[in-house]
């Protein structure tokens, strides 16, 4: 079912009041994770307690607990959950975004005060603010769709629930214990749900998101002399920490980026026919990736292989070395014990626990290989499983459709490379479909200086998201 | 000819002078290097002026520059040069100390205020204090051996002739310049040299050190993209830098120390008898090594090897990498642009252009073979070549002699794992043999809080120094 089309015309009508509401949202400086922000994230907080009720929704502010900031206890910025509409014979949407932003400072290199939503004066639409793209702009879609039907006087096609949290730039803490706290009270009876947080793989192609990469974090501890030593002096008589695990870290993966670990690749899911074609009609070309790295470093030239490096398959990276010489300069050092760092992004079947086993046998194994007298650890500092969603679901379908309509364009289907944790903990905590449907593009500089949205995006994304509801409210769930 | 009988109970007898000696000068907190002690640098310059001047000695102070330390430009700490005799019937001996000390600050752990010398109150007769062994004890046990014989009437038997400075532990900036325009005038009639800058390899065995190991210190630079990037988007599509350069510092050497590079071993003089006899009369237990390191991490445990190892081979240490992530905690960054570091210990007949031309053709050929897009460049950051004497000149026959009527011990040969720069620096220029005769012990400690030096070994050293002299004037040069 196509949106109500006085819907589409009112978001059209009220564009500068909607880029008015983003401007007064991105003029709170919401930044958490900092005490001299407190108030502000707080501020923010409370701006969308206010919008909603306003609108009509049934908000209330839920405090999950305290954390310490800069040495200091402070509260937990609060939960926004709100609801529009109990009727039993209507679907029920879930959605979630967060009103807390990254740092941000004119100093680091922006164009403009961070905090004052400045239209790019080119006119090239683009709407420059910390937050403007994570995760204001999206957040205040939903609210802009809320206001068109109430001053419309529509009911909304689905009931809404919404869940917003201030703390995601900064772990969302506590957060998963409150999924878990609310699953049968406010997150009850939730059909399916919806997350705008991510974006655009390009800068023209709209898509809707059904993966994330995992991640596990690894750290191999070398311990050797019990204290740094002078290389004049030792250099040539005893096994040096890092000497091992130089010799370890490059057995983990080649220059070409395939993983050495035995037993990790075979856990890859096998490629189904459906995957791969949602991989080769993605809007991509080389000169995407070539330019947003500077050049031709790509492993492949091969846009589906590209792809699905950074999709669907695991990657090893080796991140840098705890405890040895890091400065500029010569130090002539043989540091007594050193931390090498590498992680792997995980995809289906990889899982966790499973992966970690095999890392731990290998790199003890190929330990014991270099007759080193030194002492070899290895662990997982921190793991975070992969996730799929079944992208031929109805709430992706009508994404799908619901892309057509606003932008006429078939969406493309990707995966995010990096990992989106509370993606997770909805999904498996309250057992639910999560699409992940972005609202800006691929060039926005999320956490980045100079962070922006483009005006068609935030206008499009609002009809993008009500229209959405509309498609949802329609599609047959089989 | 052993030394003057009365010199000798001179020692034994101003053993208390001359401690109080040291303990003025340790007093004067010469740190060199540091903005906030130059006064007190140039105080204990002027110290040893007064004091030479005292005993006889000619004596001038020699501006040598300027230099810049903390954004202002101050004047080098003077050369202090001496000379006492100038009979052409006599050998003329050149020695060399400097006046200067490192850094000390009580709360780094020092038992004592470090400025003041404190004997062990358990009467070890260990004398604690900043500069005790390096190297304000062995300048003034030149002075105390002028102070013995300008109180007893007898003449020196060698004309001698000293050269202190003030900048040893902040490089020696400017002293090469200083001994090449002098090399016909103030050095000009030396026939050899003695430097006691360094110490025995133990706590128990006096020794004569003929060898230094020269270093060359390396960078392999990779660039890859243009900007750090974020592992979870770009994993598994780019060629990674810290790939790259671990995959190359793997390829270096060996977890046993064999290195790796075509042409560096081969370029290893060979190995005399006398040398190897000099090496295995060395007194020394592996668990003198262990103590040192704090456990059994060494390559081998046969003393000769490890002797070697550390004294005539070469030896390659990977220190660390500049540019990738080296703080505690997890990062998840693909870093743009690293560079590894690693030094080579060189010696005999390795020299600092041919392993260098070695090094960046091998690192360029494994590079080749790694088939990645980034880009990779090697070169020498700094290199200083290897220096040996030969241990069976005429000033060595000298203070093995000294050695023996003062300790009633054999010396062991030793040579240092690092460098001492200035040792080649007078070598070269002055085209001398230089003898390196130690005064203090391997547990000294110098550059460590508790810097300390044994009475016995300061007040036996004074005879040592005085001993070497009458044995250099009655030796033949043949």
């Amino acid at each position: 079912m196509a949106a109500n089309p006085q819907f589409l015309t009112y978001v059209d009508d009220h564009k500068d009041d909607y880029i008015k509401r983003l401007s007064d949202a991105v003029a709170i400086a919401s930044v958490s994770g900092n005490l001299s922000y407190v108030k502000d994230v707080e501020a923010m907080g409370e701006y969308l307690v206010q919008q909603l009720t306003a609108l009509g929704a049934t908000v209330e502010k839920r405090g999950i607990g305290k954390h310490t900031l800069e040495g200091k206890e402070v509260d937990l910025p609060p939960v926004i959950i709100g609801q529009v509409g109990n009727d039993p014979k209507k679907k029920t949407l879930l959605v979630y975004g967060h009103y807390d932003v990254q740092p941000a400072l004119k100093e680091d290199g922006w164009l403009y005060p961070p905090f004052e939503l400045t239209p790019d004066p080119k006119g090239s639409g683009k709407l420059y603010g910390r937050g403007a793209t994570d995760d204001k702009g999206p957040v205040l879609g939903w609210i802009n769709v809320l206001e068109a039907h109430k001053n419309l006087g529509i009911e909304l096609p689905v009931n809404l629930k919404m869940c917003f949290e201030g703390m995601e730039e900064n772990g969302s803490v506590n957060l998963d214990k409150f999924i878990e706290s609310e699953k049968d009270e406010f997150f009850s009876g939730v059909d399916c749900m919806c997350i705008s947080d991510n974006y655009w793989l390009d800068t023209k192609t709209p898509c809707l998101t059904y993966g994330l990469r995992g991640i596990n974090y690894y750290e191999i501890k070398i311990n050797g002399p019990d204290r740094d030593l002078h290389s004049g002096v030792f250099g040539g008589t005893v096994h040096e920490p890092m000497t091992d695990l130089i010799a370890l870290m490059s057995k983990l993966v080649t220059p070409s980026g395939e993983i050495l670990i035995p037993g990790v690749k075979e856990m890859i899911a096998p490629l189904t026919d459906d995957e791969k074609a949602k991989f080769e009609a993605i809007h991509f070309s080389m000169s995407d990736i070539h330019g947003a790295v500077g050049g031709d470093v790509t492993i492949s030239n091969d846009t589906v292989k590209t792809l699905m490096g950074r999709m669907r398959n695991p990657s090893l990276s080796l991140h840098g070395i705890e405890g040895a010489f890091s400065a500029p300069g010569s130090k002539t050092v043989i540091p007594c014990q050193v931390k090498g760092k590498f992680s792997i992004r995980l995809v289906p079947n990889l899982t966790v626990a499973g992966v970690t086993e095999h890392v731990v046998k290998y790199v003890k194994e190929e330990f014991a290989k270099l007759g080193s007298k030194n002492t070899c650890d290895v662990y997982l500092t921190h793991g975070g499983e992969p996730w799929i969603a079944d992208p031929n679901h109805y709430s992706y379908r009508a994404a799908h459709k619901a892309t057509e309509a606003v932008y006429g364009q078939t969406p493309d289907y990707t995966r995010e490379g990096g990992s989106i944790p509370v993606t997770l903990d909805f999904a498996n905590i309250l057992n639910l479909n999560v699409l992940l449907l972005p609202v800006g593009r691929g060039d926005d500089g999320a956490h980045s200086t100079n962070e922006k949205i483009d005006t068609s995006n935030y206008i499009n994304g609002t009809k993008l998201l009500g229209s959405y509801m509309y498609e949802l409210a329609a599609i047959s769930k089989d």
